[in-house]
C-alpha cells in the first residue's frame, strides 16, 4: 500500500494507483445512489481530494455517514480520473478509518464563515481553514526562497543572539529579561542589584541582529541573520507586531549601489517564487483577500526598480503639485503617503530611495562626502511603503565616533563594534526585511497578526 | 574586471582569469628577490589564496610592505598556476589596494595561539580565526541541509513563539519577559499585579516549541520548528547553554516506527553533507580538534542504527556484568554513562532506545498497551550520548488527561492542546534536536560555547 499525499492524488499521472491517503474531512455530501462523496484535505496542498465512499463498505452506515468536518481519517482506494468539475482525479474508497471525531456541537469551525478576529481566537485551529492553510504554505515558501537565495549566492547564515545587553541601538522599546522573582527584586543602596540577576546585568530581547552580523560580514564577507526580533512598544495596530522574524544580510565590500542591486534581485526571486511554486494559494488569495494579489506581485517581478535621491524624491513631490496630510520638507523623514505617492503614483514601480537626511538616521549609516547626508536606502512597494531599509555602513573610526558623539551614544558600550572598524575595517553594507511585512505584501492579508502562526502583541500571549 | 572569492580562485579552471579579490590578510613574506607572498582568505572557503606582490607596484613600499595580519585588501591580478605545494593557484598582483590597517601592537590575533577561552572574551574577532572560521561555515551546512531535508520531504517550516505564556511544560527554569520598571513594579494585594505588564499576564522565553508545532502536525500534516529556546538554569557547564537553536519536526499519521525512520534517515543526511560538502573545514576538525571527527561522522552514516526497548537496554547492561558508577534499575533514566556504554562499547553504533517508562517521561507520550512504557525514543551516538529525543504524542484525549493528573498539571493551561485530541485526532510523532549538541558532534569541539556564534550562560550575554 502506498502513501500518498493529497497533492500527488490530485495530479493525473496517479490515474491507476491503489493509495492509502491521510487527513481531516472538509465535507461530506450523500448521494441518492446510496453512496458519499467526502471532501479530504492533509496540508499537503490547497486542493482536496473527492473520495467516493460506497454504500457496501462495512462501516458505510455507521461510520462514514456520520462524518463531519474536522473528522479525521485514512482511506484507502484507487485514484479514477474524476468526472467533477474543477479536479482531474478522485479516489474510489475501498476502506475508510476514522482517527478522531469532531463533534459538530463542539466543533467551531462549522461551514459558517468565521472573522479573521475570531479565528484569531481560536488559533489553534485556525490551519485547518482554508486561509489559514494557504498562508503556512506561502510563509514557508517565501522562507525557503530567502534561504535559497542567500545560500545559491555564497552567504553564511549566522545566528546572532536574541538575549542581549546591548540596549543602545535606539531602534526601539525593549523586552527585558530576568529571573528575578518580581515579586522581591534584590536592591543595593536602593537600586535593582543586577548582580544578582542571570546575566549578570541587565538582559533585553534584540531589537535587530545588525551589529552582531556586521562581525561575521567583517570576518567572513558574506553573511545573513534570520530570526526572530522583538519590540515593546505599546502598538495595538494592524502593522505592528511585538515579536516577528527578520531577515538581515550583511556584506563587506559591498557599497550602497551594490546593497540596491541585491534587495532587488532578491525581492523578485521571493515573489517569482511565490508565484510559481504556490499558483493555488495565490489564486486562492486573490479570489478571497486582495484582487490585485497576483498583479501587484508579477508587476514588482517585472519592473526596473526606480532609485531617486530622498532630495530629488523631494523635488518630485514638489512638482507634483500634490497636497500631502503632512507637507514634507528637507531634513524630516518620508511619511507614508509620501512613500506610496511615490511608488504607486508618481512612478508605478517599486522605488528604491537613497542618501537620506544624516540628522534623521542612525549612526552606524556612512556619511556622504556634502556631509548632509548619509548612504541610507528604503525599497518602497505598492500597497505598503517601505518593505526594506538598509545601508552603507560608516567604515571610519574617526567619523562614526564623531556621530556617535553627535547622537549621545556611549562609545563604551560599543568597544567591539568600534574594534571592526580599528582592525581591518572594510566597506561594508546591508538590509533588514521584516518577513510579515513581505507575507503580507505578498497575500495581500489587512492585518499582520493573520500572518504569523502565533502572533504577539500587547495583551496577547496565548498558545 | 571580474570579483572572485577566494574559493573560485584556488580552483584550476580560473588559472588566466583577470580578477579581483577582496578580503583579510593571514601572513605576509617577504622574499629576497625583492617582491612579497600575501596569504588572503576572505571566508569563502578554508585555504587562503596566495598573492605575488611585486617590487615594481607602486605602493609596495609605503604599503605592501607594511601590511600584517588582520589587514583588509583588494588585489586585481592574473591567477596563474602555482609552483607551490598544497595550492594549485596563485594570483600575481597588478594593483593592491588597501582598506583597513591592523596594527599589530593592538590587534589580538596575531601569530600566536589563543586559547578558545581567550577567544570567547574577544567573540567579535575569533570569526577572523582558522578555527571559527570553519565553524561559521559547517554550522551553516548543517542548517541548509537540515531545511533542504525536510523541505525535499513536503515538510512547512512554522515559526511557534518565542514568548510564551505557558510555564506549564515542566522542561526546565524560564527565563520572565516583562515591560515593568524593575525599580518599582506594580503590586495588588502584595503581589506582582501582571495585569499592568504587557501581555497582562506573566510571560516567559519558549523552552520548546512541540505544543504549537503539534497544532500545525494536526492541521497540515509535516511541520517542523527550527528556532532559538531557552533555559534559565544556572548551569556553567561545558554542555549547556542559555539559549540554543532546536529543530522540531511534527508529523501527523506518524507512528513511533515512523519517527526512528526519519530520526535516522535525518542525521545521516547532515552528516553526510557536512563530509562531503565541507572537506576542508572536517579535515581541520579532523586534525587540530578530534582526530576522530571524520571517521565517526562517516561511521554514523554507514550504519544501521540498533533500536533496543529500554527493557532490552538494561537487559543488556545487565549481562555485560559492566560496573556502572550509577547502576540502573529499571524505573530510572538512563544516564550517559549507560548511554555511552551502549553506543560505543555494546553496540558499536548509534542507538535509538525506545519505550521508557512512563514515571520518568513528560504527560505527552504516548501511553503503551502494558501501561507501564510510553512511546518515547532516545538516539544515542558515540562521544555525546543522547542527541535526538522524541516519542509518538499521546492522541486519545481521556488517557492523556489521566497523564495529565498524574503529573499535577492543571488541564486549563492547556485548553488548546486537548482540543487538538477533541477534534479530529490523529495519530501523530516528533523528536528534537539541538543544533549546537550537531554541531559540537560533527566538530569535535569540546566546549558548546565554542560552535555557537554568541554564547549566553549565566553572567554572559556580552556582545
Amino acid at each position: 500500500m502506498d502513501i500518498a499525499s493529497v497533492a500527488e492524488v490530485r495530479r493525473p499521472e496517479c490515474i491507476g494507483r491503489h493509495v492509502c491517503i491521510r487527513g481531516w474531512i472538509r465535507s461530506r455530501r450523500d448521494s441518492k445512489g446510496g453512496f458519499s462523496f467526502l471532501e479530504v484535505n492533509d496540508g499537503s496542498c490547497f486542493g482536496n481530494i473527492q473520495v467516493i465512499a460506497d454504500g457496501q463498505l462495512p462501516n458505510y452506515e455507521s461510520e462514514v455517514k456520520q462524518l463531519t468536518a474536522g473528522c479525521s481519517v485514512s482511506v484507502e482506494g484507487t485514484v479514477k480520473e474524476s468526472g467533477g468539475k474543477g479536479q482531474a482525479t478522485e479516489i474510489a474508497a475501498t476502506a475508510i478509518v476514522v482517527h478522531g471525531w469532531a463533534d459538530p456541537e463542539g466543533y467551531p469551525l462549522q461551514k459558517k464563515q468565521h472573522s479573521f478576529e475570531k479565528l484569531r481566537e481560536w488559533a489553534h485551529l485556525r490551519p485547518r481553514t482554508n486561509t489559514f492553510g494557504a498562508m503556512a504554505r506561502v510563509r514557508n515558501c517565501i522562507t525557503r526562497s530567502i534561504h535559497q537565495f542567500f545560500q545559491e549566492q555564497g552567504f553564511l547564515y549566522v545566528h546572532t543572539p536574541i538575549i542581549t545587553a546591548s540596549d543602545c541601538e535606539g531602534a526601539g522599546a525593549m523586552f527585558k529579561v530576568t529571573t528575578f522573582d518580581l515579586d522581591r527584586i534584590p536592591k543595593q543602596a536602593d537600586s535593582v542589584d543586577y548582580s544578582q540577576d542571570f546575566f549578570d546585568r541587565p538582559a533585553y530581547l534584540t531589537v535587530s541582529g545588525q551589529l552582531n552580523a556586521e562581525i561575521f560580514a567583517c570576518a567572513l564577507g558574506k553573511v545573513y541573520t534570520f530570526g526572530p526580533t522583538f519590540r515593546a512598544e505599546n502598538s495595538n495596530t494592524s502593522r505592528h507586531l511585538s515579536e516577528f522574524w527578520m531577515i538581515e544580510p550583511e556584506m563587506a565590500f559591498f557599497d550602497l549601489n551594490d546593497n540596491m542591486d541585491l534587495a532587488e534581485s532578491f525581492l523578485k526571486r521571493i515573489f517569482r517564487d511565490a508565484l510559481t511554486q504556490c499558483p493555488d494559494d495565490m489564486q486562492f488569495f486573490q479570489e478571497r483577500i486582495d484582487d490585485t494579489a497576483i498583479s501587484t506581485l508579477q508587476k514588482v517581478v517585472d519592473s526596473d526598480f526606480v532609485r531617486i535621491s530622498y532630495t530629488e524624491a523631494l523635488e518630485v513631490m514638489d512638482r507634483s503639485r500634490r497636497t500631502f496630510e503632512f507637507p514634507i520638507t528637507w531634513g524630516s523623514d518620508l511619511q507614508s503617503e509620501h512613500e506610496r505617492f511615490l511608488t504607486e503614483e508618481e512612478f508605478k514601480a517599486p522605488v528604491i530611495v537613497y542618501d537620506y537626511p544624516r540628522s534623521i538616521k542612525p549612526f552606524y549609516m556612512r556619511v556622504n562626502d556634502d556631509e548632509r547626508t548619509v548612504r541610507a536606502m528604503d525599497v518602497l512597494v505598492p500597497k505598503v511603503g517601505e518593505i526594506i531599509g538598509g545601508s552603507q555602513r560608516e567604515e571610519r573610526l574617526e567619523v562614526l565616533e564623531t556621530r556617535m558623539a553627535e547622537q549621545h551614544l556611549d562609545p563604551k558600550g560599543y568597544w567591539w563594534y568600534l574594534d571592526l572598524r580599528r582592525f581591518g575595517t572594510v566597506p561594508h553594507s546591508g538590509f533588514g526585511l521584516g518577513l510579515e511585512r513581505v507575507v503580507q505584501f505578498v497575500s495581500g492579508m489587512a492585518n499582520i497578526r493573520d500572518v504569523i502562526p502565533f502572533p504577539r502583541a500587547p495583551g496577547l500571549a496565548e498558545f
